[in-house]
C-alpha cells in the first residue's frame, strides 16, 4: 500500500498517525501552504517563504518512535516561551526556513529534516510558493445578500459570516511535481479531515491536483470532519462539506466518503449525505472513528487506530 | 595527541581548524560564555540561556568536510536576513537554544548538534550558566586616575578607555565538569588567540580552570594574538598581553607562548616578552603563523596549517 494524504494541521497529523499504523510501503503527506497565522504567518511575512507550520506538524507525525526520532520531533515542535521576539516560534519552523534558504529548495529542506526524524514518510508542500485564500463571505452586513471578500487563513477561519466559496491568491500556482507524482503513484489517497477551507479545499484549487486525483489508480477516500468548526464551517452539515468539494472542483471524482457512524444517525440525513457523495461518484462508508476521552466520552478527534482500520478495510475490499 | 583548546570567537575557530590538521585522537573546544552582543546577546536576554554564538562557531569549525557535515555547518552559521524580528539570528543559535530546553542540558544539546555535523570533536561551554564581564577601565574621565566599571562584553570590547582588569559576574560560577576533565585528560592545551578580555581571560577566572591547567600533564601553549584589537586591547604590546594573564591568574603555569616571528622583531622587545613569559614559567617560541592574503601580504589571521605545524612541533619536542 502506498498512501498519499492531502491536508494540513491537526487533521493531517491524525491521518498520518493512522497511516503509519497501516504499515504501508510508503507514506507521502501533501500539505497546504495557505496558513498565515502564528509562527508560520510571522515567518512568511518576514521572509517570503512557504509557511512551515503544517509541514513541521506532518514531519512530527511521521517521526520514528525511537529515541532520536522522538527527540527531533519534540525539538521541531518546541515553541520558544517568554515574551520576546522569538516567543511562540516553533524550532522546526525556523530550522525548515534556514535549511530551505541554504539548500535553495523547500523540498530538499523537508527531506533533510525527515532524515533527522528518521521519518516514516515524505512531507511535500502542495506547491512551492506561499498561497493566500480569499473567501466570499455572506452574513457580515445587515443585508444578507451582500457578499464580502475575506482574505487570509486566520480571517477566514474566524469569520462570523458564512463562507460561500474560496479562491487562491495567486489563482494559478504551479503545483509541486513531487506532490503530483505522489498522488499518481499512490494506491490509497486520503483527503481530509481538517479545516475545510484552509487545509482541504485549497489542494483542489491548485492546478493539476484534481487531474492527478482523477487519473490515479489509487482508492480515493475523503475523510469527513467529526464536527463543524467554529468559524469557517460553523453550522455546516456533513452533506454541505461534501457539496463544497464538488462546488470548488466540479470534475473531481472520489471513491469513498468515510463518515463517523455517530455523526449522522438518521436515515433521512444519511440519504442526503449519500446523494451528495454520489455527486463525486463516491460511496459513503460509516465506521466508528472517534477517540474516547479520559472521561469515557467520545471526542471530536479521529482515533488513529480506528481510522487506520477503516482505511485498510476499504483498501482491501477495493483491490 | 588529545587537544583541548580554550577560547572563543574567530580566534578559537582558527585554532580548531589548525587542531584538525594535526589529526589528533580527540579535540575538545572549551568555550567562553560571556558574549552579550548580536544574536547571542538577544537570545540570552530573551531566554536566560548561555550565549550560543561562540559554541556554534566552534561546532562549525569542527564539522566534517563531507556533504552532510558541511551542509549542517552552513545551516548552523546561516543568519536570517531581512528587517524583521529574526534578522541577524544564526540558525545554529536557535537550534542550540531549542535542543538545550528540550534536553534540559546545554552539553547534551551541543553533543546532539555535533552528531549532525559529524564533528571532529566536542564543544563544551566553560560553565553552564551565562557570564558577564565587568572591566575596570581608565581613561574615560578627564582625570586619568579615575577607574570606572564597564559591564558587558560588547561595552568592554568597544571601550575607548584602557582596560586594567576584568572580573566575572557572578564571580564564582561553577565550572563545567566536562571542561575540567577535558583539560586534565589532554596532552596539548591551547589558550588563545582571541579577544583577550572576553574570550581568553574569562576562562582563567572560572574557579577550577587554573587548577586543572596547573594539574594537567598536557603541554600548555598560549597562542598570542597577531595584533592588538581596536577597543579592548588597543595599544597593548605582546608583553602586556602576557602580563594580563599573570595578573588575572597569578598561580597559572604555562609551558610555551607561541608568537608570530614578524610581530616582534627587535631583540629588546623579545627580551621583554621572554621576561613576561618567564613569569608564567613559559618559554617563548617564534614561528611564522600569518595567513597570506590574496594580495600576497601577511594578514592578522592565523594560518591554520602554520599554526598546526608549530603546535605539533612543540608537542613532539616536549614528549
Amino acid at each position: 500500500m502506498h498512501i498519499t494524504s492531502l491536508g494540513g494541521g491537526h487533521g493531517l497529523y491524525q491521518t498520518l498517525v493512522a497511516a503509519r499504523l497501516s504499515e504501508p510501503s510508503s507514506i507521502t503527506a501533501v500539505v497546504t501552504v495557505a496558513d498565515d497565522g502564528g509562527s508560520s504567518g510571522r515567518l512568511r511575512r518576514e521572509m517570503e517563504i512557504i509557511p512551515p507550520g503544517d509541514l513541521r506538524m506532518a514531519l512530527a507525525a511521521l517521526a520514528r518512535d525511537d529515541a532520536d526520532g522522538q527527540l527531533w520531533a519534540q525539538t521541531l515542535q518546541h515553541r520558544f516561551g517568554g515574551t520576546g521576539a522569538l516567543a511562540g516560534h516553533a524550532v522546526g519552523n525556523l530550522l525548515i526556513a534556514g535549511l530551505a534558504t541554504v539548500l535553495g529548495s523547500d523540498q530538499a529542506a523537508l527531506d533533510k529534516v525527515a532524515e533527522l526524524t528518521r521519518s516514516h514518510g515524505r512531507v511535500v508542500p502542495v506547491c512551492n510558493q506561499p498561497l493566500d485564500i480569499e473567501a466570499e463571505v455572506a452574513g457580515l452586513d445587515d443585508d444578507p445578500r451582500v457578499i464580502r471578500p475575506v482574505r487570509g487563513q486566520v480571517a477566514v477561519a474566524t469569520t462570523p459570516g458564512t463562507v460561500r466559496r474560496v479562491r487562491l491568491i495567486p489563482d494559478q500556482p504551479e503545483p509541486s511535481p513531487v506532490a503530483v507524482e505522489a498522488i499518481r503513484n499512490a494506491t490509497l489517497v486520503t483527503l481530509g479531515p481538517g479545516s475545510w477551507f484552509s487545509s482541504v479545499i485549497p489542494h483542489l484549487l491548485v492546478p493539476g491536483i484534481v487531474e492527478a486525483l482523477n487519473d490515479t489508480a489509487a482508492l480515493k477516500v475523503v475523510v469527513l470532519n467529526l464536527s463543524a468548526e467554529l468559524g469557517e464551517t460553523h453550522g455546516f452539515s456533513s452533506e454541505r462539506h461534501i457539496h463544497m468539494l464538488s462546488q470548488h472542483a466540479p470534475s473531481l471524482r472520489i471513491d469513498r466518503v468515510l463518515v463517523d457512524s455517530d455523526t449522522i444517525r438518521t436515515t433521512a440525513e444519511r440519504d442526503f449525505v449519500a446523494r451528495a457523495a454520489a455527486g463525486l461518484g463516491a460511496e459513503v462508508v460509516y465506521a466508528d472513528l472517534r477517540t474516547i476521552g479520559d472521561d469515557g466520552r467520545a471526542t471530536n478527534i479521529h482515533d488513529p487506530s480506528k481510522l487506520s482500520a477503516a482505511l485498510t478495510s476499504q483498501f482491501r475490499d477495493a483491490v
